[in-house]
C-alpha cells in the first residue's frame, strides 16, 4: 500500500457566494465539507487510480476532527489510520465568488500537538512503513510539531527502504530537504523560498544540490519541470488550461507516487502527473479530477528533455 | 423572567486577519467561537442587566449545535431553553481585517425545521410563556419555518399577556407587524424595507400604522427614534462615537425589554437603550458592553420629544 502522512488534517469548508465584497455582509447559500489537507487529498486520487492507500497524521476529537473521519468513512478505498489528538482539527475556509469564480482562502492554524502525541505518531508511523510501498509526506506542520519533523519521516522511510516523496514548504521544506528525500514537489513560490531564486530551471537544480533525489517543480500553467538522476525534463499538456488550480498540487504528487510504485520511468511518471494535475483543474469541483478528462489528457501531454 | 427566541441560532466564529486581500490566500493566527443569534445575543445582556432570563429555540445536534449549547452553559444567567432539531445549527463568520478594523460577514442560512419540529417548538414556546414577564422575539426564520412563524408567536404573546417586542426584517416582519407586538426595532434597512421609505421618521411612523404599537428605529450613529402611543422621541449619545456596531441592535432590545418590565417610562426605556447600544459600539469585543461604559453613557444620552 501507499501511506500518505498529513499532520495537519483539516475540514475544508467551501462557501459559495454570488459575488464576494469585503466589509459587507453575505447569505451563504451554499456550503460544502469535505476531509482536506494535502496528504489527505493526495490519498483520494490514489484512492480513485485504484491503488490501496492508508492515511495517516492527527485528527482531533472535537467537533472538526470528528467529521473529518465521518466524511473520510464515506470516502471510498482510503484507510483511516489517524491518530487522535486532543486538540481539534482545524478548518479552511474557501469562499468562492461565483460572479468570477476567484477563491479567497481562510486557514486556521492546527491543533497544538504535545510532545506525548508527537511520540505516539513516530510509533504508528514505524508500524505503517512495515506495509508501505512508498510514502508522501504532505503539507504544514501544526503546533508543537518540531520544526525538523519531516528530516526525521524522512530518515524513518529511507532506513525502512521505503521511497518517501515530501511535499511542503517553508523551513519544514528546507529542514526536510537536508534529510535527503526521495522527491520532492515544490510549487513556484516554495522553490523560490527554499532556493532564492524564481528562475525555474536554475531553482530546480538548486533544490536538487540542497540534498533531494529528484525535485519535480509544479509551475501551474507551465505544467511540471523535474530534475532528476536520469535527466530533467518538462512536462505539460500541448495547450493551456483555465480552471481551479485548487489540489492540482496534490493530483501531481499521487501520479508520481503511483508510477513510481508500478515501476515507471520518469516520462512516465511526469506525463502522469501532468495529466492527472491538468484533470483536477479542469474539473469543476477543486480537488476533484474526471477520469475521462484524465485519459484525454494524458495523450496530449508532452514530456520534453530540457 | 424575560423570554427570548432565537429560531436560527447561531456559532458566531470570528477569525482575525492582519488584511483581507480577496482572492489570496490567508493565515488565520486567532479564531474565536460564541453562542450567537440576536436572540442570544439579547439574552446575554438581559443577564448582565441582572435579569432572569430564559433563552429558546432551535439548536442542532450537529457539532456546531452542541459546540453552541455548550457555550451557553458557560454564560453565567442565560437558562438553555432551546428545542433540539434535526439539522445542525447554522454557523456564521466574521472577517475582521486588523489593519482597517472592518468586518466582511458570511451568514450560513440555518438548518432545515421539519413540521414536527415547529409544532414542538410552538408547544415549548406556550408553556415557557406562561412564566415570561416579556418576550423578544429575534433574528432570521431558519428554512422550513412557515414566513408567518413571528405572527404566529406575536399573537401568542398577546393572548397570555404578555408583552412582546420583535426584532427581524424582511417578510417575516411584515408578517409579524400585521399580528400587532408590543414592539418592534427595525435597523434603517429594515424599516425601510418594510414601508419603502428611506426617510427615517415618516417611515418609523408609517411602522406603527402598520400594527406595532410601538416602534422603535435603530439608526447607527444617529441613534434611536421610537414612535409610540405616549409620544415620539429621539434618543442619542451627545456626541457621536465610534468603534464596532455588531450586537448595538440586540443590546438596544435588552435595554428596552428590562426597562418595560421594570415599569420605567418611554424616555427611560429609550435612555437606557441608547446608553447600552453606545456602550455596546464603545466595547472591544463585539456584541460586548463595558458596564462602567454604560453607567458613564446613561447620563450623556439625550432624549428629546420629536
Amino acid at each position: 500500500m501507499i501511506l500518505t502522512v498529513t499532520l495537519n488534517t483539516a475540514l475544508d469548508v467551501t462557501y459559495r457566494v454570488p459575488r464576494l465584497v469585503p466589509h459587507t455582509s453575505h447569505r451563504v447559500a451554499e456550503v460544502s465539507e469535505r476531509p482536506g489537507g494535502k496528504g489527505i487529498n493526495v490519498a483520494r486520487v490514489l484512492a480513485a487510480l485504484g491503488h490501496e492507500v492508508t492515511a495517516t497524521g492527527f485528527a482531533g476529537t472535537g467537533p472538526a476532527g470528528t467529521l473529518l473521519r465521518g466524511l473520510l468513512a464515506e470516502a471510498p478505498g482510503v484507510r483511516d489510520a489517524l491518530l487522535e489528538c486532543g486538540g481539534d482539527t482545524r478548518r479552511t475556509l474557501a469562499v468562492v465568488d461565483a460572479a468570477s469564480g476567484d477563491t479567497t482562502q481562510f486557514n486556521e492554524a492546527g491543533p497544538l500537538i504535545t510532545p506525548g502525541e508527537w511520540s505516539a505518531f513516530l510509533r504508528r508511523y514505524d508500524g505503517l512503513l512495515r506495509q508501505a510501498d512508498a510514502v508522501a509526506l504532505c503539507g504544514s506542520l501544526p503546533p508543537g510539531v518540531p520544526v525538523n519533523a519531516y528530516a526525521v519521516l524522512v530518515r524513518g522511510a529511507r532506513s525502512a527502504g521505503v521511497p518517501v516523496l515530501l511535499d511542503t514548504g517553508g523551513e519544514a521544506l528546507r529542514r526536510g530537504v537536508a534529510a535527503r528525500p526521495d522527491m520532492i514537489k515544490p510549487n513556484a513560490s516554495e522553490l523560490a523560498s527554499l532556493t532564492g531564486s524564481r528562475e525555474p530551471l536554475p531553482a530546480t537544480l538548486d533544490a536538487r544540490r540542497r540534498g533531494a533525489h529528484a525535485v519535480v517543480s509544479s509551475l501551474g500553467p507551465n505544467g511540471l519541470l523535474a530534475a532528476t538522476a536520469d535527466g530533467v525534463w518538462r512536462a505539460a499538456p500541448d495547450r493551456p488550461l483555465s480552471g481551479n488550480p485548487t489540489g492540482a498540487g496534490d493530483s501531481a504528487v499521487a501520479g508520481l507516487l503511483s508510477a513510481l510504485v508500478e515501476g515507471l520511468d520518469w516520462p512516465e511518471r511526469l506525463s502522469r502527473a501532468a495529466a492527472l494535475s491538468a484533470a483536477t483543474v479542469l474539473a469543476p469541483a477543486a480537488g476533484e479530477f474526471d477520469p475521462r478528462a484524465y485519459e484525454r489528457l494524458l495523450a496530449a501531454v508532452r514530456v520534453v528533455p530540457e
